[in-house]
C-alpha cells in the first residue's frame, strides 16, 4: 500500500537531472522491493519563482507539511542572484526549514576508499574519514530579530542581524547530536565562540548540562569555531560527531565536505522534532548546490541525490536494509572504476549522469 | 635617537620564551643597524590578571596608546578557562583592539618552499601559497549591543549577540584591503553571507561601492563564507587578498593558516586609522596561541614572533629593508634544515627555541 508520502522537489540547475536518476531507483524499489511510495512532485527555488512568483509557494509548504518526507534537489543560479531577499531561490530552503521545524541538519563527511585521491588533502590525512556534523537550522542569526538595513540620522546605513538561542533550542539539537554520537563512536565535539559570544556561552553551558544529565556516557568536548576549522583542516579524523549552531555549522559543514574532495557524493538530512507518534518532518538533499555551470549537460554526479534517498529511507522510514543496498550499490560502482567528471582520477572511466544511474541500478 | 616607542607584551604560555628571541633581534638591530627603540615591557592576559586583577590593566592600555607600535605575544591557558567573561585573558587582546581602534587585521598565509611538506594538503595544492586575509576587528558580533544571557519570563535562559556594521566601518576596512590588493596581484575577494544576513547585504553593497568609486582597477569578487571555506580547502591558490568581517575573518584566517601546516611561522598585524600626520596605532602578534602544553619547555617556534617584528618594521616604521633582512634570515635557516618540533619533517634537524634564535641571528 502507498503509505509512504514522498514530496520530490527537484528545484534548479542540476537538481532535475540528478533527481531523474533517483526516480529510477524509486521505481526499482516499487517493482522489486514492493515498497510503494505515494510520490508527488512540487516546485521550489528559481523554478517556482518563474512559475508562481514565489521561491517557496504556499502550496509547496502545504504539501511538504502533509508528506512523510521531502526529497530536495538544489536551488539558485546566476539568473536570480540580484533579486531582493524575499525573491531569492535560497528562500525556498530557508522557509521549508522554518515552517517544517527542521532544526537538526545532519551532514556526513565521508571519504570512500576509491575516492581518497579526490581530496586536496594527503591520502593519510583523509583515508577512512567518517564524521557527522549536526547543525542547528531554525535558529541563530539566520532568523533572529531585529534584523535589517536602516539609515541612521547622520545618513549612514547600518546593517543589523541578531544571533539568538534559547535554552530549549540548544537542548533539542544537542540531544540529536548526543544520540547520534551514541550510535557511532560515542564522542561529541560542541563548537561555538564562548570566549566572545554570549549565545556561545549559553550554548556551551546547555550542551554541558544535557550531556551531564542525559548522556553521561558520551565523551563531550568543547571547541572554539576558529580552532575547529583549523583542526578539521589538519586532523579531520580526530572527530566523530560535531555539533554547531546555524552559522558556524554552515561554514564548518561545507569545510568538512570540501575536505573529502567529493562534494558530488555527499547527502544530508534535516530533521524536525518527533510528535507523540514518533513521526517527524524531514528533508533530504545533496550538499552540492545547483551547479548552474554544468546544468543541462548530463554530466552531473547523481550519487549525492541517490545517497540522500538512502538517508531518507533510513531516517524517515526505518528501512535500514534498503538504505544500505543503495549505499552499497553506489560504492560498488565506484570500486568498478566509473566516475562522473567531478570525481575523476587516473585509471578511472568518465561517464555522464545517466550512465552512472544505469550502473547503480545494475548493481541493485 | 630613540624615537621609536615600542611596547612589548609577552603575555602567557610560550609568549615570554619566543619574545626573548625577538628581543635578541632587536638588540642586534640596535647595535648593527643603529636603529634605536625606546622599548617598554608591559603586562597582558593571565599574567596581568594574576598581578593586577585585570587581563588588560589600564596602564597597559595607556602605554599602548602612547607607543608607536605594540609587539604582542599570546594570551590564555587552561588555568583561566573557567573565569567569567570580564576576567578572561582573551579580554587583553579584545580590549586593546577596541581602545586603540585596531580595525584591520592583516593575516598572511604563506607556504615557504622548505615547508611545503608540513601541510596536511597535497604539495601541489599549497606550493607557493601566498594570500592575505584582511579581517575587520573592532565591529560586528564581537562588540554589537544588545548582548547577554537573560532569563525569560518562562524561566528559560536566552543568549543574544548582535552583529552590526555601519557603512563607515565597512568602507574603511575595505580600503585597507583594496589598497593591499593593489600592491599585490590586484585581486580582492570579499566574503559574507549576503544571502542570509542583512549586515552581509550591506557589506557587499558598500564594498562594491568603494571598489567602483575608489579602486576601479582592482578586480573585485564576492563569495559566501561557506563557499570560501570550501574554496580555501580545495584551491587556496585562487586567492590573493580576502576581506571579511570580524567573525568570518576569525574562522577563515585560522583555516587559511592551518592549510599552510606551519602555524608557528605566521605573523599578523592589526592596524588602526592613520591620523593627519600618517601615524597609526598598530599591534603585531604571531597567530599561534599561547600553546600551554609546550610552554616553558624551550621547544616553541620563535619564527612567527620574529616575523611579527618584521611586519612591525614594515608597517609601522616603513623599514622595508630591515623587515626583509629578518624574513630572509628566517628563510635561510629553514633552507639550512633547522626545524622546531612543530614543523619537523624527514631529513631536517630538530632544535629548540633558543637554538633557532641563535641561527636566525647568525644569518643576520
Ligand atoms: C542557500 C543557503 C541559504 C544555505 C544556508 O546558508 O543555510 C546553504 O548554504 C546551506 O548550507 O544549506
Ligand atoms: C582570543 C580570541 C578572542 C581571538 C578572536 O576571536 O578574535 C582570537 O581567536 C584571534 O583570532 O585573535
Amino acid at each position: 500500500t502507498a503509505n509512504k508520502r514522498l514530496l520530490v522537489l527537484p528545484g534548479d540547475g542540476i537538481g532535475p537531472e540528478v533527481m531523474r536518476e533517483v526516480r529510477r531507483v524509486i521505481d526499482w524499489m516499487d517493482r522489486r522491493r514492493h515498497v510503494s511510495f505515494a510520490l508527488e512532485e512540487g516546485m521550489v527555488g528559481g523554478a517556482a519563482l518563474e512559475a508562481t512568483g514565489s521561491p517557496c509557494p504556499d502550496q509547496t509548504v502545504e504539501r511538504a507539511l502533509a508528506a512523510d518526507a521531502v526529497l530536495f534537489g538544489s536551488v539558485g543560479g546566476p539568473k536570480w542572484d540580484s533579486l531582493p531577499f524575499d525573491k531569492r531561490p535560497e528562500l525556498g530552503i530557508l522557509r521549508l526549514r522554518k515552517e517544517l521545524g527542521l532544526f537538526a541538519n545532519l551532514r556526513p563527511a565521508v571519504v570512500l576508499d576509491p575516492l581518497v585521491d579526490a581530496s586536496s588533502l594527503k591520502p593519510d590525512v583523509v583515508r577512512g574519514l567518517d564524521l557527522m556534523i549536526v547543525r542547528e537550522t531554525t535558529g541563530g542569526i539566520y532568523f533572529g530579530e531585529p534584523r535589517g538595513v536602516e539609515t541612521m540620522p547622520n545618513g549612514q546605513r547600518r546593517g543589523v542581524d541578531t544571533e539568538v538561542y534559547t535554552e530549549e533550542e540548544i537542548a533539542r539539537v544537542a540531544r540529536v547530536a548526543f544520540d547520534l554520537a551514541r550510535r557511532r563512536s560515542n564522542r561529541l565535539t560542541s563548537v561555538e565562540k564562548a570566549n566572545v559570544m554570549q549565545s556561545g556561552r549559553l550554548w556551551r553551558a546547555v550542551v554541558s548540562e544535557v550531556g551531564k544529565n542525559e548522556f553521561p556516557d558520551v565523551e563531550l568536548s568543547h571547541m572554539y569555531a576558529d580552532n575547529c576549522a583549523m583542526q578539521l583542516a589538519n586532523r579531520p579524523k580526530q572527530f566523530d560527531v560535531i555539533l554547531a549552531g546555524n552559522l558556524f555549522g554552515d561554514v564548518l559543514s561545507d569545510l568538512a565536505a570540501a575536505l573529502t574532495g567529493s562534494l558530488g557524493m555527499l547527502p544530508s538530512a534535516t530533521l524536525g522534532a518527533p510528535d507523540s507518534s514518533g513521526r517527524r518532518h524531514a528533508l533530504y538533499e545533496p550538499i552540492h548546490g545547483s551547479a548552474p555551470d554544468i546544468a543541462g549537460k548530463g554530466i552531473a554526479n547523481p550519487c549525492a541525490q541517490m545517497l540522500s534517498l538512502a538517508m531518507l529511507l533510513r531516517w524517515s522510514f526505518g528501512m535500514e536494509e534498503d538504505a544500505k543496498m543503495i549505499e552499497t550499490a553506489v560504492e560498488k560502482v565506484l570500486a568498478g572504476g566509473l566516475r562522473t567528471a567531478d570525481i575523476m582520477g587516473p585509471g578511472t572511466a568518465r561517464v555522464g549522469t545517466s550512465v552512472m544511474g544505469d550502473a547503480v541500478l545494475r548493481e541493485l
